[in-house]
């Protein structure tokens, strides 16, 4: 076994504090990674506080992991030693079911293996996130990291990277294209990148007027201000070819829905805990389809970073130390983050 | 000025009598058609009853026409005096537009024409439907009917036929797929023939366990009774490649939602008055879509009635005369039809 520690809740109410605790010994398909970075995504703070009735204690959350093999089992082939590694939502999957074989690991038949909060295919060993010092991974669930990035920039790729790359590519969206992306954090802001890197001509939905010079620098043509839904209809109905829709927050879909062209599509990647309404009026005029979509598998992550590593795409972000994650819950709850921190587990 | 004769509403609460009024001349691109049949949709009693919240009055009814060409205008080059003629959902649009361009008249962003309770594009003509003697319309919003399909089992293609041909066509439906059809009515029953004739095994969806043979006849492979959603998820979870929905009463999306494959797609061409609540994990879980479709534009339906032709489908219908129309719409308003009333105009 291999000692290490991180920060773990303990509860679902009280902070996170140091935790000792072990990795397993690489087996042969392993390796074991030195965490450099760790992303903290909002769905840490949903599973620390048990929001989603799952959470078990201690808890070491993060998802969002980057950092450098410093050992490998007898038969990985992916990896040597010294190589950048990452590690996003899952560490494993039954690899059997049809969604697996087809590189769908997310949507594994059989439930694949959360990153923290799960546990292994043997059912029993619980698993432990990236707010630690090392990871012991199969190299099948680990993501080669182009070299040529800012390593502290890739973190958050793990997790709101892929989960707005997926949708974008699945719906092809590319020049020539309107997308809308509902909301400004740590997923839309990687949404404005994407899209406008595809050569679509994006434009924010935001609340907060405050947010526009930086939607135009991540490669926004402009920003629309949803506070007066009648307004915002006048100049948008019926222009988007795709939506995008990064909110959590109980919010009312119908006005989205409306600026959809015929044929316009809106995907939800957040996941509201009050069901949302629908009209079905605005789905059938204009032949318009609401989806989601989930994180992406294992094939498609590696697609998004060998593509952020050649066109040169990491996430905004705020470098801070692991003994800050208090904090930095508080701001991300606040929204007060641009647009995601990451822990710096070297420090 | 004709004149002629049907049966109208005179407000939203009294029955249907019979009405006089007149057709204009037929200008030089218009048909006048001796209306043999005319199918009896379910919108007609939203209609007439202001449900919709439009209502006119006297409301002529009708959107479901089948009959003979008598007079043709100086232009005319579709059709020959004699020609079976077909008129469904609409009789004009702004034809200018890029849905009205790319054959998506039901889509017209200025405002399409509907065949009743709507205004022609002058803004001051009243239209009237198909519960009459004859029609004048525009040979770009006729279609040519197959000679070779029982004229009566024809009507109820304009709008039960190419409501559920248009969303089977456009999502891809054919060989090697499980499809879903939610609700054996007039709808329903041609969702069955299509997606069966289309090449995929068909479950229909019903509380009704009477409909079984029906369902089988039609083409189904098997009825499923959704009276008990538990058992039925266990049997259908996770296995339906499109689901179409055709019930307009309130009903819960979610479990169908349940029942799609990843990727899978649930079209609803049904209109509740209550908005659903949809659980957005069912969506997300699985990249599954929600959609809607409405009937379908004037080369669509054209292309539907020449499929039916080539392979020999019409409606299952009750024939009745006009005079018992009071009568249709209660039995219809009670599901009892199997599965659509066609009023014998030349009765």
């Amino acid at each position: 076994m291999i000692k290490t520690s991180g920060y773990a809740a303990f509860n679902s109410t009280g902070p996170l504090a140091p935790f000792e605790f072990t990795r397993r010994e690489p087996k042969p398909n392993d390796i074991l990674i030195e965490i450099d970075y760790c992303g903290v995504c909002h769905s840490d703070i949903h599973q620390v506080k048990n929001e989603w009735g799952n959470a078990t204690f201690p808890m070491v959350p993060g998802h969002e992991i980057v950092g450098h093999v410093t050992k490998i089992g007898s038969n990985v082939s992916k990896f040597i030693v010294g190589d950048l590694a990452g590690v996003g939502c899952l560490v494993d999957s039954c690899r059997t079911c049809a969604n697996c074989k087809e590189g769908f690991q997310q949507f594994c038949e059989n439930g694949s293996v959360g990153t923290y909060n799960s546990l292994e295919k043997d059912g029993v060993t619980r698993t432990y996130g990236g707010y630690s010092k090392c990871i012991v991974v199969s190299e099948d669930f680990a993501l080669k990291i182009p070299t040529n990035l800012d390593l502290k920039t890739v973190a958050p790729l793990l997790c709101a990277g892929i989960t707005t790359y997926s949708p974008l590519r699945h719906w092809g969206v590319g020049p020539g294209q309107k997308v809308g992306v509902v909301g400004l954090g740590g997923l839309g802001h990687m949404a404005v990148k994407f899209a406008h890197s595809f050569g679509a001509t994006v434009t924010v939905f935001s609340r907060s007027i405050s947010k526009k010079e930086d939607a135009l620098r991540l490669g926004a043509s402009e920003m629309a201000i949803t506070t007066n839904p009648e307004k915002i209809l006048e100049t948008h109905a019926g222009k988007f070819d795709f939506i995008i829709d990064t909110v959590s927050a109980p919010h009312d879909l119908n006005l989205y829905l409306q600026f959809l062209k015929r044929d316009g599509k809106m995907v939800l990647v957040g996941l509201p805990n009050v069901p949302p309404h629908i009209e079905v009026g605005n789905l059938i005029f204009g032949r318009k389809t609401l989806a989601g979509s989930l994180i992406g598998g294992i094939p498609e992550t590696q697609e998004m970073l060998d593509y952020c590593g050649k066109h040169n795409i990491g996430c905004d972000i705020e470098l801070i130390a692991p003994s800050r994650i208090n904090e930095a819950f508080e701001r991300t709850l606040n929204s007060d983050v641009k647009y995601r921190f990451v822990l710096d587990m070297k420090s």
